[in-house]
């Protein structure tokens, strides 16, 4: 357009975010500098300040500005519990479910030989040797059932076989709320593979 | 969720963006702390600049960071026609559009009396005083066709009546590639109140 180069960088720049194409982003640029100036400040600054200060947790590899992230910190959670999941907005998910009251540990992507994702840049010798120290006793495995996913789930529960530790991994199926007609070829497959015994009459 | 202040409050800065909900907020935030960190300090400064040096053009009162931006200060424009817009956003549009090579005058609103907004704040002096000056010789206005854009139209045209100049406003109909079945009833009254007349055969 060439109408004002800082907005058209403006424009551009709002184009790394997720799902916004030229013309939410040029949307974007305009709102704030025509109608939220104090809104576009605000999010400068928490962007800055978020950036400079974030980085991962020891312990659990999650997003956080502290060296232990609040939910290891935590005496109010169960330590003999452990959810492994891909990324931090998983444990997001999982924390506004509020069902689960366990650790986690943050795999920050799954393994994918082909862009040199293995098991170090996973961090898996972290959980292995957290494993090893004896505090946990079950594993949740909450990979995505994806193809990497499966593969990475696959890879830790062939790595702590000979550990004393259960190891299971979250159940796929049909949504709750979700019509079955709606529901695609592979989530039935699952959901079939995972049925679940409610009476034996027949058979017993 | 309070896991993390810093986190917490960029996703509620992220709120203020047009279209961005709790889940999408947050989807950004973790994106650009997790795998897009160049893009986000990109983002931030841009915001930054922008918000310090973007005002208004002194001429048509569009975003700009010199002090007359570049279509008014450009001379292969015609300076004989004056496109009557409610945002800078507008201006974008049509100029992508690329059909239109007058100047503009951008209101930077509608009147709307309960909000305080009149005249003087959408720069209605600044525009009478621009057309008395002569140079103008058609001004067409391209307000949104609501309430309050139709409203702005209207006064404009009326105030301008003593004029020697061409008032228009720009035509309201059926979009192009649109299926009538699908417009709405006010659009079809448009289209049908501003129909063309293409042979006038039959009553020749």
């Amino acid at each position: 357009m060439n109408l004002s180069p800082l907005i058209d960088e403006l424009i551009d720049a709002f184009r790394c975010l997720p799902g916004v194409g030229p013309k939410s982003a040029q949307r974007m640029a305009l709102q704030l500098l025509d109608r939220n100036r104090v809104g576009g400040a605000r999010l400068a600054s928490a962007l800055t300040a978020a950036l400079d200060v974030v980085g991962n947790c020891a312990e659990c590899r999650t997003l956080t500005e502290e060296t232990v992230c609040r939910l290891c910190a935590s005496d109010k959670r169960d330590q003999s519990l452990c959810c492994v999941v891909e990324s931090p907005g998983d444990v997001f998910a999982i924390e506004q479910a509020g069902s689960y009251n366990g650790r986690y540990f943050v795999l920050m992507g799954h393994l994918s030989p082909i862009d040199g994702i293995g098991p170090e840049q996973l961090g898996l010798e972290q959980l292995f040797s957290t494993v090893e120290s004896g505090i946990i006793k079950e594993l949740i495995i909450a990979c995505n059932p994806t193809v990497e996913g499966d593969a990475t789930a696959y890879f830790i529960a062939e790595s702590l076989k000979a550990q004393k530790i259960r190891v299971s991994r979250i159940a796929h199926g049909v949504p709750v709320g979700g019509e079955l007609e709606y529901v695609d070829g592979g989530t039935l497959t699952h959901a079939f593979a995972g049925r679940k015994t409610l009476s034996d009459g027949f058979y017993g």
